[in-house]
């Protein structure tokens, strides 16, 4: 009984988010979250904010967030673009660059092919090759979408293969995702002055512990962020607002916490990895905050079962050439031993 | 340089927010932002917030915020749909709903017309009548967009006219945007179980003084509740964050505050509207928390320039029929003495 919608919105296959499980003694490894707060100074500026001063429209730029990127990064406000969360900025960069035939990998993030359907942009995928490498010779089109490190896999493209893509799709933008970089892929950004086709998009949900605070930012030539600023006024003049602007600002400018989480992570991450391939688990190897795993006598949805059994989430995806792996994101050090037990018990069972 | 844009992107009109200036001692009555701050209660949620909980992603629904909006205006929470703004839930709902000839008024919300060109969207004004009244039995078409009270002239249509509205168009989808209404309008809401085809869209930006904080709902049945989140689930899964879930629910249970409030911006209305008449500006009718005025013998570009160099601020349309008319949003009666006091010099001086 939906004769109301149109006939673009009858046809969306819209995007499913992880679940979010609640209750007490649980352990949520299924969406990435960072399992450390946010930066005391975030916590300090949110604390430190004016109610009153909530009457009054934010800036439609994301003022003070949009200094706080252009200065870690080096860069001048005009090269900085500043939404609701990556997939605000995603969305609103398939509308402003492309239009025909985008290219994406066929396992990468599954909101890109909901973006483009979303706009009517035709797109295309390429597929990674057996070891679920990206084979960047073979992405070429009008446009180019690359997560990096790719998720759900985990995996990342050195620099000089960004640069290959960049160099070979001149003509077109090509954005890289970098939700995950923080946590050991080398960054595109220092590549902005040279590629005036490069966007590269970050957040802060993972890397900053900020998924409840909705704050990302892109990066790139002025006219790539004006393109972004036009599509933005088309749509929401002020998505981001007062207190996230100044919380995240906050958070950015502690580039000493945030990298003091992401080496904790990537210890967990690593002690995890050998761990589980002791069990008999393939790993991928990731540069994320989360493994991508399967095993070669359990299948992932008894894995998963037993784990949620265990009162431990993580994310399966029931999807060609991956419904036989696992996402689990990376928790603290203790959440991970138990992860490793519980696995540990499952292997010991069959 | 913009060669890297989309056909599309290149091709928009953006909107154009209003100014935001800042600096010591101005009056800024030139975006309807409510002169006073938001509820205690709201602050009292907002400093009771634990930053720590930012680490994990929000509700995907608004969470505390829907079943806030559900209970006030007395519905399941079914029937309410939670966004980043009244400008994203419309937007969103231009993409559900429209696709043919979507009808609103000639002088109105100037978003309209963006989102329709932002979508692809045909549309179709319908000039306002001589007093600038929306002719009722004009509005047909395949889908009706009516802001109630009207922006920016703050006439407001009755409640038999939007039934008659919503009779005549009953295969398209109505919607009502009420961003003004608590300030003396009849909102739409309790028709809501009657019109499959209704959707009444509110904002908590000015009636309840949260500007700042980026939150408004929809209220409709299911099924057009159901398709705002197939959209918002195709774009971005969690527009709203943390902190504004939960400050927006405590500001809208205390409904005595935004009652209060709203009182005291009525109040000053018409006071000032009597003030302004008796100095010879042509008068609207508002319904709504600012004043559209024309003067016989001053043309509204000479009274902006007079009013700013007094440092108040206040909206000026370039368009036609309305481009010797100033819109002037209701602030404090402490505002609104000075605002009077330095338009009748302005008048005196000629």
């Amino acid at each position: 009984m939906n004769n109301f919608l149109s006939g673009k919105a009858a046809e969306l296959k819209p995007y499913t988010a992880g679940a979010q499980p609640a209750g007490g003694g649980i352990i949520k490894l299924n969406t990435n979250e960072n399992p450390y707060p946010p930066s005391p100074e975030a916590a300090k500026a949110l604390s430190r904010f004016n109610a009153a001063k909530l009457r009054l429209y934010p800036r439609t730029d994301g003022g003070e967030l949009k200094s706080a990127a252009a200065k870690i990064n080096d860069v001048p406000n005009s090269h900085v673009f500043c939404g609701n969360g990556s997939d605000e900025v995603l969305s609103f960069a398939f509308y402003a660059f492309f239009e025909d035939a985008v290219v994406f990998p066929d396992i990468t993030y599954s909101f890109y092919p909901v973006w483009a359907d979303f706009y009517g942009i035709n797109y295309k995928t390429v597929p990674l090759d057996e070891q679920f490498n990206i084979p960047v010779d073979l992405m070429l089109g009008g446009g180019i979408v690359i997560a990096n490190p790719n998720a759900p896999t985990g995996i990342a493209l050195k620099l000089n293969q960004i640069e290959t893509v960049l160099k070979r799709n001149r003509d077109n933008v090509v954005i890289i995702d970098e939700a995950y970089a923080v946590f050991g892929a080398q960054s595109a950004a220092p590549l902005i002055e040279k590629y005036p086709n490069l966007l590269v998009v970050t957040t802060l949900s993972k890397s900053h512990g900020l998924a409840g605070l909705r704050v990302a930012y892109a990066l790139g030539q002025p006219h790539l962020i004006d393109g972004l600023e036009r599509v933005k006024d088309s749509f929401n003049s002020y998505p981001l607002d007062a207190i996230a602007q100044v919380t995240a600002a906050a958070a950015l400018y502690d580039t000493g916490y945030c990298k003091n989480t992401a080496l904790k992570i990537i210890a967990a991450r690593e002690r995890t990895a050998e761990r589980l391939s002791g069990l008999g688990f393939k790993v991928l190897p990731s540069k994320a905050n989360f493994l991508f795993v399967s095993h070669a006598k359990l299948s992932a949805i008894e894995i998963k079962a037993y784990l949620e059994k265990n009162k431990i989430y993580v994310r399966y995806f029931n999807k060609p050439r991956i419904d036989n792996f696992l996402r689990i994101s990376i928790g603290t050090d203790g959440q991970m031993d138990t992860v490793i037990k519980i696995l540990r018990e499952c292997c010991e069972k069959q």
